[in-house]
């Protein structure tokens, strides 16, 4: 399926509702018409694709009857979902992995009544106390994967595996997220991840913003895109700030737009059309204005799509 | 009175024209012709509205004919006003508080004859040395205010509904600014002080910018929105940039256009029309280009606007 | 030569390209059609202008030939060229100073065939190691020139004589870029440099993004305009955040569009039309997406061009 860039699949992400409404209601239960509101807005914003991640409402944990309520709000919406992302819900979580497993499953089993074809899975965990705390939860450490030699990453690949081959019959590509600290915290480590699962329906998600806004050394960043934009199938895609005194150590990062972070996505969007990249984008933006942001993303990401030269589009 | 998106009165805060000519004068001795100018570079960036606060011309200093050729600058020019901001001039400082107090009288008893009908009073005082010399000045420990038993509060209590009432008998409402180390330097605090006061035609300015530069601690922001939204009736609105170090400890902040600072005025615009805000916005901007990040917000807040549902605007 | 907003040479810096393809060669040694892809993507973004600097691709170390091809490229992309920039080939580099200033002769003789009236020349020499590995080559000390009383510098004097006497026979001029530590390292040094050179057809590059990108103290910036905007006739444009915490002595700065930066260009480029500047303008702008960021800024200086009142314009 080849878009153009008029068409090209650029969704919002929900993150930025939360998982409650202000009344502290779970958005899981709440009814279909706060749901409508919020997608809403988003339409509103100029959006033609929503990403409905299980941070907003898991879709995977409703019920026949909600769900079906879900996609008649969605439609009526007038947003289209090309993709569902999972976030902070290992599928080796040592309490609750088999059940996000399952709940994996039931979210492919429904990706495709929302027109989704494919699903997100990372491997970062609920955040820490820390974490919740902090100003950005990025500052403060959060769930590490053991190393790679373990077999709870054994555990990882085959459920992984298994949630693919499910895909695989229900036509749903799986993407893994790349994420700081987990079994695809690096572009070497995701590689390796993604040749040890070794199925056709299985790619990368290059979430650099991931790294780049942490408070620690990181690789080269047009090297670690050269390393994992061809195998990327999904694009969770934001940028910061980021620099760092010298005399104090000190560093600084913050989420901006993606025409001004650091990260050049025109030449790495550009790099991976080049490498056949033909997948959906989800803006994320954390903190400030999200979804502003996130439609001033989308606007950025046209261009560059309309850029491209069009023998290589 | 009700405005519609198109029409809600968002405001130029003439701050970044300072107080002087470039070769010293006083803009308040300036000929009338300098103000037009200054107006009209203000009216090219597509404003409507302005606010004349004293760190600009203090119109409260203006001899009659003086403010009648002001009020001929501002008609020749285009634009509206619809409030008038002091800044750095308590009405409780000690050597001059008395005098602020009376300039303030004037500026009521001329606030409706500009078209004005708000003023903005607040309790930081005058630049410290170190404040004037920092390369940002709320980088630097500025003016604190005694604690909210001490008489002085009281007298401030006094003196703004002294000039609450002058307000009430020419259609002037008040609004007083959230401003750290003040009375009003937290909700809480500020809540407080308006409880006290106790007049109808008295309100919140909740200008967080003041707070969340701050190389300190602050409290969560949506937080401090939810307390003081429902008691606003202005708006000084500006956002920043912020980061902190955990390693080292080091904040770094930086003004930045409202829709990508860490406050999410998309939010909480949307919550202060929901509680009832019918004030005016000021766009201030500190450093860089504040009339063009300005003319940059004017626009985002329209947008904003546009997008909250019609049965709560 | 009079312009208008409309007109005013604004040209993208070719930078961001680097000086050699993906796989390695050297843009010198590259095919015209690498040469015309990389222009025609700058076309693309809106630019009418570009800056063929040697940092991209050397044209004074281009035979003839290549040169022809050269122009012939620049001329299908549709792209004029005002300006010609050099950087990091200072005329009195211990090693490649005489080669280096060969090399300028040969951009001056070639200037005119490509339309542009105008050199830039600076003393900022080969990044080191360390600035090379930094995150952002201005976090390490670069190269050093010694004091104003030093026969290096009158050296650099004489060669910027000649390579001006030069330019005055085909009709260009120099332009001298302002750098952190060189003998253009701040206003008073580079306009005494000025003043030495004492040659008509030689101006400043006010350059101070260079400056206020620093980790370290620097000059009150209005007042660095005001000394060097009226010697002006080229300027190299970019702004930066920038941010100091007290407590830890900890810099923060980082690229950013002209208008939200802390340079107010709004008035510097006022200030600068009003002082009779009618140079072109360069837009620069490091890491991120440096050729999305200059579009913007391009607009933002026509912008600001078109706020000019006529009779100063």
């Amino acid at each position: 399926m080849v878009f153009t860039p008029e068409t090209w699949p650029i969704a919002a992400n929900m993150l930025s509702f939360g998982n409650t409404t202000p009344d502290g209601t779970p958005l899981l239960d709440a009814p279909a018409a706060t749901w409508r509101a919020q997608l809403d807005e988003v339409a509103g914003l100029g959006f033609t694709y929503v990403d409905p991640t299980d941070a907003w409402v898991s879709i995977g944990e409703l019920s026949a009857p909600r769900f079906a309520e879900f996609v008649d709000a969605v439609a009526a919406s007038g947003l289209a979902v090309a993709s569902i992302s999972t976030t902070r819900r290992s599928v080796v979580d040592a309490t609750d992995g088999e059940r996000f497993c399952e709940i994996g499953h039931t979210i492919i089993d429904r990706a495709p009544e929302l027109g989704a074809g494919i699903v997100n899975f990372g491997f970062m965990q609920a955040l820490t106390p820390a974490q919740a705390r902090a100003g950005w939860f990025w500052l403060e450490d959060g769930h590490v994967d053991p190393p790679d030699d373990s077999p709870v990453r054994d555990l990882a690949v085959e459920r992984i595996q298994e949630l693919a081959r499910h895909g695989a019959e229900v036509g749903v590509e799986i993407s893994l997220e790349m994420y700081e600290d987990t079994f695809l915290g690096t572009p070497d480590r995701a590689i390796r991840f993604l040749k040890d699962v070794d199925m056709p329906n299985v790619g990368l998600n290059p979430d650099l913003g991931n790294l780049v806004r942490l408070h620690r050394e990181i690789e080269d960043i047009p090297t670690m895109f050269a390393k994992v934009l061809p195998h990327t199938n999904f694009w969770h895609i934001k940028n910061y700030l980021r620099d760092i005194d010298p005399a104090t150590g000190a560093y600084a990062t913050a989420p901006v737009p993606l025409v001004m972070g650091i990260v050049n996505y025109r030449r790495h969007i550009r790099e991976a059309i080049a490498a056949g990249f033909t997948g959906p984008f989800v803006c994320e933006h954390y903190g400030s204005d999200s979804l502003g942001v996130a439609a001033i993303n989308r606007e950025y990401i046209r261009d560059v799509l309309r850029s491209v030269p069009r023998e290589t589009s």
